[in-house]
C-alpha cells in the first residue's frame, strides 16, 4: 500500500529496533540512504542497523562508517532504494522478503512488495527522499549523515549529469555542502578513481571497437579472456557499456559481453532517434528506449550480423 | 581598479554599443558568460556583440546561437572570464588589450588589466558572476540565457565535481533549470560525447602507460606520431593529462607530450601528499600544488630518469 510523506515520518518516529535493508550489488544510493537513515534513527535514541546481502565495495567505506550498534531484537524492517524484493539478494530475501514493513524508494517500477511504501517516482535518488524524511524527523544533518546523502545523490545522477536531476536535487546538494558534506572528496572517489585493470580493459575494448554505417554504429566485444587478462569483473562492465555511445556521431552503441557459460550478453545504447528496446525485443530481450539488452547463443557472428542488419534499417 | 557589484551593475546599465571579449582557446565559461551577457544587454535594448580571437569549438554552437546584432560603433569594451589581457589572443589583444573598460572575472590571479574590474575570486565560474549581474540588471533569464549560463557553470566545474563548487553554484544551477536550461543535453554534449580519435588516443596512452614504485607513479607519453595516427590535436591533450592520476593508488601522474619542435611538455598531477610545483620547479617549470608543468629538452630519457628519482624521494 502506498502511503504519504506524513505517514512515513510518523512510522519512523513511532517504531524502534529497526533493520534497514539495501539492494544487492549495492550502489552509492542504497548504501548512502540506508546508512543516513540508520544514523538519523540512532540520533533519535533508537536501535537501528543496516543489513546488506553483498559485500559493500571498498570505496564506499572511505565515506561511510561501518560501525553498527550492538545486536537487538528486530521489530521493524525498512528497505531503502529497493524496487522489488527479488533485488534484496537471495540471503536477505529469504530472511526478510515477505516481512518488510516500510519501503522507501524512488523507482517508478516499485512492485509494492512491502506492507507500506513511500515512493517518490520522480526523485533523482532515494537519498533525496531519505533526506526529506530525516529533516521531518527533526534530526540535525551532521557531517556524517550529509556525506552519506551526498554520496547517494551524486552517484545516482552521474554527478548531477542525468536528465533525472531536478532543481530540488541541486538545492538539496547545496544544503548538504553547507552541512559539511565532503563533496569534492566524494566526487573524486566515486567518479575519478578507477583501478588500473579497468583502464586496461577500456583500452583493449576501444582498440578493437568496430565501426559500421559511416560511424553511426559502434560494436565493442568483451571476452572472458579480456576480463582475466585485466583482472576485471563483470561488475566493471557497466561503465564499459556506456563507452561506445559516447563516441561522436555514434547513434547506436552495442556492447557484447561473453558470459561464463559461453553465451553473450548484448547491451544496446541509443540516441534519441533509435528505439533500443525494439532492437532487443527482436532477439527475445527488452528494456528501455535508450538502453536495452538481450542474449546471443553461441553463434555470435551470425547473431551480430542479424543485429547489424536490423539496426541498419532503423537508422 | 577593483569595483563592487553595484558599480558593475550601474556601468552595464548606463553604457551602450558594448563589445564583449572572451579569452583565446575559448571554453564553455567564457563563451557562455559572454553570450549570456550579450543577450541580456540586447534585451535591455542595447547594442552588444561578442568577439572571439579563435574559432569557437563546434559543440558550443549546439547550445549557443551565434547570431550577432548588426555592426555598430563600439563605445564600451567588456571582458568576461579573462584573467590577463595576454589571454585575449594576439589579434584581439592588439586591437583591444589596452582599452578594456570593464573586466568581469573569477580568477584570483586577475592582473587588473582593465580600467575597472569586478572580480569574484571564490566563484566557481565566471557565469555565476554574470548570472548575478544579469539578475541585478532586471533582465528575465529566458531559456537561451539559461542555456549559456548553465553551460559555463557546468563546464568550469567538471559537471559540479570540483572543490570550487559552493552551495551557491548548486542553487544557481537549480534556478537555471527552472528557467528552462537544457541541463541534461548540455551535460551530455560537454562531458559524454568525444570524437573517436580521442578514444583511440586514450587507448594508445593507456596501453603504454608505465607504472613505477609499486603503482604510486604513472607515466604516460604522447608522441606526435600518436596524435597524427589518431587525428587528435594538442587541445585534446588536457583531458589526457588528467587520466593517469585517476588510476587507483597513483599518487603522482606524469604526462609527457612531444611538442612540434621536438621538446617535451611535462604535466604533473598529484594527490594530497605530493607537491607538484616543487617537482616542476626543479626543472625550471612551475604551477600549483596539485597540477604543475615543465619542459624537457631532447634528452627525454635522462630527464625522465631524474624526474622519477626526485618523485621517489617525495612519496
Amino acid at each position: 500500500m502506498k502511503i504519504d510523506f506524513e505517514r512515513a515520518v510518523a512510522l519512523l518516529k513511532e517504531k524502534d529496533n529497526i533493520v534497514i535493508l539495501t539492494h544487492a550489488s549495492p550502489d552509492g544510493d542504497t548504501i548512502g540512504g540506508g546508512y543516513a537513515l540508520m544514523l538519523a534513527l540512532q540520533k533519535l535514541g533508537k536501535k537501528a542497523r543496516v543489513i546488506n546481502n553483498d559485500k559493500i565495495p571498498e570505496k564506499f567505506f572511505r565515506i561511510i562508517n561501518n560501525e553498527q550498534s550492538v545486536a537487538f531484537s528486530e521489530k521493524y524492517v525498512v528497505s531503502v532504494d529497493v524496487a522489488d524484493s527479488k533485488l534484496l539478494g537471495s540471503v536477505v530475501q529469504a530472511q526478510y522478503g515477505d516481512r518488510i514493513d516500510l519501503a522507501i524508494d524512488h523507482h517508478q517500477s516499485n512492485t509494492l512488495f512491502a506492507k507500506e511504501t513511500y515512493l517518490e517516482g520522480d526523485s533523482a535518488s532515494a537519498c533525496e527522499v531519505v533526506y526529506l524524511l530525516i529533516e521531518a524527523l527533526g534530526v540535525e544533518t551532521d557531517r556524517e549523515i550529509a556525506d552519506c546523502l551526498f554520496m547517494g545523490m551524486s552517484t545516482d545522477t552521474g554527478c548531477f549529469r542525468y536528465s533525472s536531476v531536478t532543481p530540488r536535487t541541486h538545492r538539496l546538494a547545496a544544503q548538504l555542502i553547507e552541512s559539511g558534506a565532503q563533496h569534492a572528496k566524494i566526487n573524486t572517489l566515486m567518479f575519478e578513481t578507477k583501478k588500473l585493470g579497468f583502464f586496461r580493459l577500456q583500452a583493449a575494448c576501444l582498440e578493437k571497437m568496430e565501426m559500421y554505417f559511416s560511424g553511426k554504429v559502434a560494436v565493442m566485444t568483451v571476452t572472458r579472456k579480456m576480463l582475466e587478462e585485466t583482472g576485471c569483473e563483470d561488475s566493471d562492465l557497466d561503465a564499459i557499456a556506456a563507452l561506445s555511445r559516447q563516441v561522436e556521431g555514434v547513434k547506436v552503441g552495442v556492447t557484447v559481453k561473453e558470459k561464463p557459460d559461453g553465451q553473450f550478453k548484448v547491451s544496446v545504447r541509443t540516441d534519441e532517434d533509435v528505439d533500443a528496446s525494439k532492437i532487443c525485443a527482436h532477439f527475445g530481450g527488452g528494456g528501455h528506449v535508450r538502453a536495452a539488452g538481450c542474449t546471443f547463443g553461441s553463434s555470435l557472428e551470425k547473431s551480430k550480423e542479424e543485429l547489424l542488419k536490423m539496426i541498419e534499417n532503423m537508422i
